[in-house]
């Protein structure tokens, strides 16, 4: 493309109304932007957190230093409170790297790239060897019966589907037989079960995240195959159906562990016992560098702090940042804040999460009354210009979830799904895949928010 | 982020409003969508053009080749109507590989990236030596006066600034150095000049684009150094004002040359004479693969024509898809349709391109009455849902510009600019950095607005 000068100066003329430009709200909002797009420090946050610190699921070594980089970080930034919430989390380890390969009397022998699934027992050191039983739903399992999968593993190959426009819908469809695949197969007899990574791309990283056991059913081991092994695994079966599948996992719960939610503060001057909350959780799975998910929410809350004082915003209301521990498992962070609010009595304002990843923010989910969608979709005049342009009532975060029935709306950021399952759960998730201007938009967005809701209320 | 299938499903719920799933448009718009989603063939062709074709700067063998590939792949389409029209070009190629350094009594000698402006005179095989003289705006540079600058390099280091929310508009900010630098540098008796890349990232690729000499003033050799460079030689600068840079650039213009736009129709069934274009640019820089810029728009225009096809939606009007060619450089292609439409008296419906990139798209702008933009932007309540907010008037695309004054829209692709300018005119144009869902994403939204321009008109 070629961009004229002409073209481009009257672009910004179209662009600048000299209308808004005296109102003091679009100038604050503005100044926001410009300080999350000038400013580099959400992205050496970031940085930070994936190459120094690397992966931190809950219990594990990572999750301890990124809690104190994270306090550490806090207490640099002069604020006005900075402390720790004690919870105790589950903790599982993936162990040694999974081994899988197939071998078949046609094909000969190859090597799967398989990762365990999340909470998954594991196969002991011997592993795991069998035949193959591939569906593409329950539905088909259940079908075939206990006959045609007793003493097998379950291979689960339904694909993500490209056609939803939405990534998160073409998730939701597919994500069934990685949470409760196991109880399914298991119910049949089945040894082990493989599933295909639920993501839209065909790449060679296998995707993990949280399974389920139910109490009154065998627990099996569960692991996830890359798509494109998932691929050449069907086509196999296609003309071999008594190859063999060997897996080995190492996997292991251990008992809870303490840890902690990470608090940081800046006392509201008029109301500093009212508050909004802006968060993201500090865990990850255990294959990347917890990037997208959710490093890139952790950095961006964290940046809103920076930005309110480098711009000497002095909120009436107290900006609380929380950086939620055990979201990928089972949530103790978010369940723990949510209790302790209530035992104290606390009164909020709002409660924002930003777990969407790093890309580029479109707008806001919220759960709340009619009366807080329709107040805070109103702020959309003034967002809609840097792309906030959808407001959702239904849906917000996990971590803030807990919350519900106190009466304020958790609201969650909206970023692009577009790329997000490239990365989501797997070795992929690496700080390069965050784009900086991106990331900093998510924080521009957060602050933007916060500033509106601190001056306006939630109703 | 941990997504609970109940939390998916609720959301699925949310999204999929069953009163709007009775409406025909949205059911055809729903499955443009996923027919666009589904199939693989933009991404498929922009391969193709990318990596067995390359760049296809006008009037080189590139453009050559890419003219005869669109020709064929519309052949074999079964379209109603596929051919050429005639044009001459201009023709400037870049000659062997652009070589420069800087050399220092205290830094010694280091290669710096650098590549020619378009169009721009070479050196020779001699190359060009002398001191540099840094500036950041041409006011500076007026005020050193002809004493400070004669016999030397001019240096434009200014950066292209982070701060815009729009990238175009921190373009817009940044690029005059690029246009007239060599005219504001040969006017005080400058010997060469070298820009600082316009881009918003810090790398080693440089960024080509086109420059203009002044018919009164003598030409002098202007090329771009990559980022990272023009930090490196700012720095050096600082302590050593006596610094030297060499650097030998073969480019060179030839005469005209002929060359083509590539035209494919599938012929209205009630008013085949009046006619809506879908339309990319098919030239590119030649230092990367012109992916984004245009090659994305090139295949999500003729991904219109497939989509059409494939759900056998019968067009009232005329879909005439164009690959244009020379718009980098002198826009001859769009200047020579145009020509030709008011010399046949054509009737126009609108004009689509597609010219910002393979990356999500957000909506429309139009240069249009404001009959036409209320109509088009009443699309909207239709479109949002895919991410299509935006309805801009004012600005659409260079090779539609020439057909203004003939009273029909003329609409350009808005797409998200964060990440563009990583990639424009430069050898980071490529391939694999245009994200298949993103680009179909395109295709889908040029194909609903075809549908229903087609259905219910211009205004």
């Amino acid at each position: 493309m070629i961009k004229k000068i002409l073209f481009t100066f009257l672009f910004s003329a179209l662009i600048i109304k000299p209308d808004y430009a005296q109102n003091n709200d679009t100038t604050a909002i503005q100044n926001i932007y410009k300080e999350a797009l000038r400013s580099d420090e959400a992205t050496d946050n970031l940085r930070y957190l994936c190459k120094n610190i690397g992966h931190r699921l809950a219990g594990t070594i990572g999750s301890e230093r990124a809690v104190e980089w994270v306090q550490t970080r806090l207490n640099e930034m002069n604020l006005d409170n900075v402390y720790l919430q004690d919870i105790m989390v589950r903790h599982w380890e993936r162990g040694d790297k999974e081994y899988c390969y197939l071998k078949s009397d046609i094909f000969g022998k190859k090597e799967l790239n398989i990762c365990a699934l999340g909470t998954s027992i594991g196969t002991g050191k011997e592993g795991l060897k069998g035949n193959v039983i591939e569906v593409k739903s329950f539905d088909e399992l259940r079908m075939l019966g206990r006959e045609k999968v007793e003493g097998k593993i379950v291979f689960f190959n339904n694909s993500t589907k490209q056609e939803f426009f939405n990534t998160f819908q073409a998730y939701g469809d597919a994500v069934g037989p990685r949470v409760t695949g196991a109880i399914e197969g298991a119910m049949l007899g089945a040894a082990g079960v493989m599933i295909r990574s639920v993501t839209l791309g065909i790449s060679d990283f296998p995707h993990t995240g949280v399974m389920r056991y139910a109490d009154s059913v065998k627990k099996i081991p569960a692991v996830a195959l890359s798509t494109r092994d998932a691929d050449y695994l069907s086509q196999c079966l296609k003309f071999d159906k008594e190859l063999q599948v060997y897996f080995r996992t190492t996997c292991e719960e251990f008992p809870d562990k303490k840890s902690y939610n990470v608090i940081g503060e800046i006392k509201g001057s008029e109301f500093p016992d009212e508050i909004i909350v802006v968060s993201g959780h500090l865990d990850c799975w255990d294959l990347g560098e917890g990037a997208h998910d959710d490093g890139a929410g952790i950095v961006q809350a964290m940046d809103v702090l920076r930005i309110f004082k480098a711009l000497d915003l002095k909120p009436m209301h107290t900006i609380r940042f929380i950086a939620f521990m055990d979201e990928e498992v089972a949530q103790r962070g978010g369940r723990k804040y949510a209790e302790i609010v209530k035992q104290k009595n606390e009164k909020h304002i709002a409660a924002i999460e930003s777990d969407e990843g790093g890309a580029i923010p479109h707008g806001f989910s919220m759960e709340s009354t009619d009366e807080q969608f329709k107040k805070i979709s109103s702020y959309r005049g003034l967002l809609e210009q840097y792309g906030l342009f959808q407001y959702r009532q239904g849906g917000s975060a996990v971590d803030i979830y807990f919350l519900k029935d106190l009466g304020f709306p958790r609201i969650g950021l909206l970023c692009d799904s577009q790329r997000y399952f490239d990365f989501h759960h797997s070795g992929n998730d690496v700080f390069e895949n965050v784009h900086p201007r991106e990331l900093k938009l998510g924080s521009a967005a957060l602050a933007a928010l916060v500033y509106l809701i601190d001056k306006y209320g939630n109703q």
